[in-house]
């Protein structure tokens, strides 16, 4: 099943816009092409309307926004709607400043998103409306464990269902719920949060993954994370003496350009809830 | 005689000012570096005519283009006329958004440009003053194929008589002509596509080509192709089981690194029409 | 002494608010985590203050300034000053233009720098108040060399007791100093720079270096120097035939992925003047 979703998205190449932050651009569009979509960047007001008119889904992420970019974002996200494209939200760093915060709920009033990705504290700040998020990484002291997970599930469940939108929220454990259902997934490795953007590479290539399969989008979603957390452990068993967070970062990108539905299907690590 | 205008990068070491996309901006910088030149960027209003000042070569890419960055193309590329400077333009996603086809025929209006490098969809958007661009990937139905090739090169010399610049297209078979005569060449790999931003990493070597072989640019520009390409097939000969674009990425612009002329001579693959 | 303040960094996890270029911010932020800090990035005027606020440490590089990001630039300053937090100037290009020098003048009127890092001919703008700097790179006549050595040991330890700030000028030979003391470091290869940003990534490892030792910011200075000196060579020694600058550049963050004190300390080629 999951497997059938990274085929889908090799076949149809969904073209994927793309309002990101200027860090970790360069590896997001290396990750689309990675997993067989298509990136455009653009951010200008007055360019997205015309640039997400001719792809299929919309990403939008906040993590270096500004004035500008935040006009850009509403303009891309009320085009999208319109025409029925997929749209992802990625609320980088909400919680962690008043600006951040404040623009993630505008967005999600004013925007119908189909998922909405992040870690636990900036997804624990939007159903709060405000938060105390570390940085751009999760607080410990929210971290999904084996101990809290039933906890975790139910949150994440109540928030799909509130909001009308698939949540992932990744970390050590992932999950992914329609308000439905929860993929609990145990892909991946702890030495991907050494590499910058692998958050933000997530949510650009679920876009592409959704975007391609308009008809399982929570087993898309879900297959997504498990590409990404399966690509870092392929990556890792391929790192040598000497290697360090430079070099595994090409590794899990390559282990997504090489990943097929089979690979997928044999290494994906979930269970449905 | 294309080794020469390798050698002549290597010898003169070009500064080059760039205004180009936050996407692919790192690797254009390391491509430059890996040839040669000498990257800066800036992008602007108030800095651009400083820097271009006291640099040689100019390459405006509208890859993210806003409001302020397309100010400080127009600023640059004036200055750099003025001081009779080489300018290059890379029209990326011509034809994909009204606002970027517009800048691109405002600036080709304004500023004079020793080469206008792009596929072969954002040259013919160019030509034809609209277009109907797949994001920033050339459409099918316009590839230039050994089929549609008489055609196409007749189509490219036009466009660089009628134009005054050099024109590069770009894709399977990549075309560069002055209007008078057209190199055909055939290096590169499919591959490459698969690698964000080649193409904006050529616009930045090409720049530096030009303008270190101020006496034979059509050349220095059919190098600079030359050397991407046999760079591409280079790099693809050293991939390895597991290997994929990100990996590939960096060999491509290694191997740029170590091109010499020599080398450059022996694997140039080309016509001249 | 130099190996203490690594592992200083890798046991309390600084995080480093960067207001950086857009050319090498990815890389920053990859250096950052390969140290053992924690990068975040924000530019924008109205987020700047809730993120330095925090961050423990405040890294300021204008290698792509702007008018809206001067703004951030200033006002992340103020805070992190009111607050105590350390805070680095990275004036790249200053003495490129106008803009350039003005905004590192004025920055260093209004903020309170704990350390200022750039190139010699950046930092001989920056006590001029005026420059001739070729681009982003320092110019060959200002270069420290062994015979420049006493003269310039002496000129940068006076710029550190008028300024108030510990100096720190790179290049072959790298100096730091907080005007009494002078690290004079010989750590590094000539290769590095051939990749793009090797200063830009110094910088933000200075400040997760210096915000990790609050109480021997002079030695913690001259360790990240070190540091990036020692992987610079370490990953030059792990380079195959036909690699180049993008292999390199991963390499060395690599090699400052694995750095511990005790590497450092066997490696670190300094004498204090």
């Amino acid at each position: 099943m999951l497997g059938n979703c990274v085929e889908q998205v090799r076949k149809t190449v969904p073209l994927v816009h793309n309002i990101t932050n200027y860090v970790t651009v360069n590896d997001v569009a290396n990750v689309l092409l990675a997993c067989g979509g298509s990136p455009i960047m653009s951010d200008e007001v007055k360019d997205v309307e015309d640039i997400t008119s001719i792809c299929g889904g919309l990403n939008i992420n906040i993590g270096t926004l500004n004035e500008r970019t935040i006009a850009g974002m509403f303009a891309a996200g009320r085009k999208a709607n319109e025409l029925g494209h997929v749209v992802l939200l990625d609320p980088v760093g909400a919680g962690a400043s008043a600006l951040r915060t404040k623009t993630a709920m505008e967005l999600m009033k004013e925007i119908r998103f189909d998922v909405i990705r992040g870690n636990i504290s900036e997804i624990k700040t939007l159903v709060q409306g405000s938060g105390s998020t570390k940085g751009v990484d999760a607080d410990i002291a929210d971290a999904v464990t084996e101990e809290t997970l039933d906890g975790a599930v139910a949150f994440v469940k109540e928030f799909a269902k509130t909001s009308g939108s698939i949540i992932a929220v990744t970390g050590a454990i992932d999950l992914v719920s329609d308000g439905e259902r929860c993929f609990v997934i145990r892909n991946g490795r702890p030495e991907m949060g050494r590499i910058t953007g692998t958050g933000c590479q997530l949510s650009g290539m679920m876009t592409a993954f959704v975007t391609a399969n308009p008809k399982q989008k929570l087993e898309a979603a879900a297959a997504a994370v498990c590409t990404m957390g399966l690509a870092g452990e392929i990556g890792f068993s391929r790192m040598q003496a000497g290697d360090g967070n430079a070099t595994y970062r090409s590794r899990i990108i390559d282990a997504i350009y090489n990943m097929d539905g089979e690979t997928l299907e044999k290494g994906a690590r979930y269970e449905v809830r």
